[in-house]
């Protein structure tokens, strides 16, 4: 750890997010950032140790400012680091063959008879070496590191059998430790049915239960559990099973749900206590409601949607029930391939009605609490992880308002600058 | 300019798009690139010297080679610089305030009783000096030059006095020579119809083309004339009056056309022969097919759309007519503040359903002839000036399919290394 305390000084906002750490916000709340003008912070071992006006600071540690790395943010805001709750980080191969076969007209089905699909992924991942699958995992992280994200959850799923999903988990653990990033890990065995037991999901379920989840648990290597609940995937019966089992051994209940039709998912999302549900493209009101009942987090993701060309899930009406939202770009090769939870956050704005406001609760706290992480990092709080980030807009509504644009500046993770004038160091 | 020669190295794909020097590409010709995989290019005396295969170019300048810069592009593919043909680029002010007003759930009526709307960005750059609007815009070009663009058109129609707009056209010229990025300037005195001639429409007609199309023309100050032809703005028959006047002087007619309505602008710019027609997100297939039919350039701003949350022009219907379609961001601080037209390529590709192909060259060659630089630039070929850019991806197709991020990594402007691993040099 960096010895050296750092003074963040002189930003034109600091978006606090103060009071957050408890529990999700919700409602009226999303929109209540705790902006301080003028401010700066002192970080030192790893935790932000102070955050007020400038000329408080300044007065404060006035004898210890010639010890620390100054790094100026004039003009600029500062944000808690940015928080990735939902992604398939770890995987092989690439697959814009095929988005550029959809975009010249070819129907799903030829896209499928030409190779295409998750498929595709789950083959390139299971032919792979672990270290071939680190070394382009790690690349991506250096891109989400470049757009702001300091905290990153990663699902396995592309493996279906064990020696695969296995792999991805142990890759997850080792970019955990290598990378700057924090990294997150999800068991998602049961994110497709595996070609070898096509019309044997049950069986398939069992084995993800009876062979699967007992090792992920031995060796402690995911803290969530989830399941790709859709009609022709898993039945809601079959997550419900998949995800109880998991909760005996510790592991918390994710889901992906609601994303082709309504098939009930965030209902059952409510039902086993699952900390997030994820998509709900096609949630129904009384799913929303349960949820809101519940505090389970809606992660939404509206890259998969723009990319797919779908309509993005109903964001503003699930603030207004009261759900609190998250966001997420749900990297991974097939559906969402990108790096940006800026991108991300401006798509909140413009294709679910969220305000500037809210795209960013939804990407830092909430996406913290959605990992269960709200306690550590997701606002800028003393004692919370020195995770910052600095964008290069003069005020929050322009971070959304200049969009398709990265206004990532610098980067300070566990309190040690990363990223510097866009650069990593 | 540089003397040193620039070698660049072992691309992993140039997208020339030979041949496409004397006319703009329409249909099938939009899904030809003129690929050259694993090749290099010479650039020398600010001109693309020769490109083609590595070896060939090795064994061509081996006695040359110890001159050159030499740029490696090992893994990357090279575009020529980008072109954006449509852009607001000298404005003060900017108007985040009003976007977030929009989103919070304003009406139209109340942003606009808030000071909000093109009067706000008026003011603003009839109070600021020149210096101001200038590094105002200079910032801009920045970010401009970061996501790969190397040529910009900039209109002017912020004043609508004639002190103002020729505020702007200086502003453009001291850009163009100060800034590394080629400016290219359209008057749009016609941009919106000023406070003091409201009910007055046709007399602030007669003043553009009486009082200031004539100052423009005798300064030199402009190569295009545009016209805002939309119900309630300026009519029809006021926009042929001011393009045809503006011909007389040289200027080439463009037209703001069919943006929120069916206005029979897409017809008009035919009729008179406009270079381009610019929108059209509700052009009548009439008015696609008289461009088609007389060349007329559709240049197309799907970002506006996404910013206005608005549906997006028909650019594929386009295409598949034979309208010669180009992109560009419509950089302006009401309906679309950003500087990425990679972006911009993104939106083409996934609400129009261009193919990546046809992206890439509608923001290339198609651009440049837009605005009448189709001999100089947006092509890589030998002659043609070196502008020239690096995205980080192994094949074209990934420029799209990794959505939402900038894959800059090095620009070449006039045989010059102006952009070098993502940062300005
Ligand atoms: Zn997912
Ligand atoms: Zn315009």
């Amino acid at each position: 750890m960096q010895k050296k305390p750092i003074f963040v000084q002189n930003a034109n906002q600091i978006i606090t997010l103060k009071g957050s750490s408890e529990k999700p916000l919700t409602k009226e709340q999303m929109n209540e950032l705790h902006i301080i003008e003028n401010s700066s912070l002192w970080l030192e071992d790893g935790k932000i140790q102070m955050v007020g006006p400038h000329d408080k600071l300044v007065e404060q540690y006035k004898d210890r400012l010639h010890e620390a790395e100054i790094i100026d943010s004039y003009g600029k805001i500062i944000l808690p680091g940015l928080v990735d709750p939902h992604t398939h980080l770890v995987y092989a191969g690439s697959r814009e063959g095929e988005f550029n076969m959809r975009l010249n007209g070819a129907t799903y089905m030829e896209i499928m008879n030409n190779g295409g699909g998750i498929h595709a992924t789950t083959s390139k991942t299971r032919e792979a070496c672990e270290d071939e699958l680190f070394a382009q995992s790690f690349r991506r992280l250096n891109a989400f590191l470049l757009h702001g994200v300091t905290t990153v959850e990663a699902k396995s799923g592309y493996g279906l059998n064990w020696e695969t999903e296995y792999k991805q988990l142990k890759v997850a653990k080792r970019l955990n430790e290598a990378h700057v990033i924090d990294i997150v890990s999800t068991f998602m065995g049961a994110h497709a049915v595996p070609a070898d037991f096509k019309h044997l999901e049950d069986k398939f379920v069992d084995f993800v239960i009876e062979e699967m989840l007992p090792k992920v648990a031995e060796e402690n290597l995911a803290e969530f559990n989830d399941v790709f609940c859709e009609r022709g995937v898993f039945t809601p019966e079959q997550s419900r099973r998949i995800l109880l089992a998991g909760k005996k051994y510790g592991l918390i209940p994710k889901l992906h749900a609601d994303e082709i039709e309504p098939y009930e998912g965030a209902e059952l999302a409510a039902e086993v206590g699952a900390i997030s549900a994820d998509h709900l493209l096609k949630a129904s009101e009384k799913g929303m409601k349960a949820m809101a009942d519940k505090g389970v987090i809606g992660v939404l993701l509206p890259g998969t949607a723009f990319f797919l060309m779908a309509e993005s899930a109903n964001g503003r009406k699930m603030i207004d029930l009261g759900v609190p939202v998250a966001l997420s770009t749900d990297c991974n090769p097939g559906s969402s391939p990108t790096c940006s939870l800026p991108f991300i956050m401006n798509l909140a704005c413009l294709k679910m009605g969220l305000t500037p406001a809210e795209a960013i609760v939804a990407a830092t706290i909430n996406a913290a609490h959605a990992i269960n992480r709200g306690q550590e990092i997701g606002s800028i709080e003393i004692g919370k992880k020195a995770d910052i980030v600095i964008m290069d807009v003069p005020n929050y509504m322009q971070l959304a308002y200049h969009y398709g644009m990265n206004h990532t500046d610098t980067v300070i993770k566990n309190g040690k600058v990363v990223v510097l004038g866009g650069q990593i160091q």
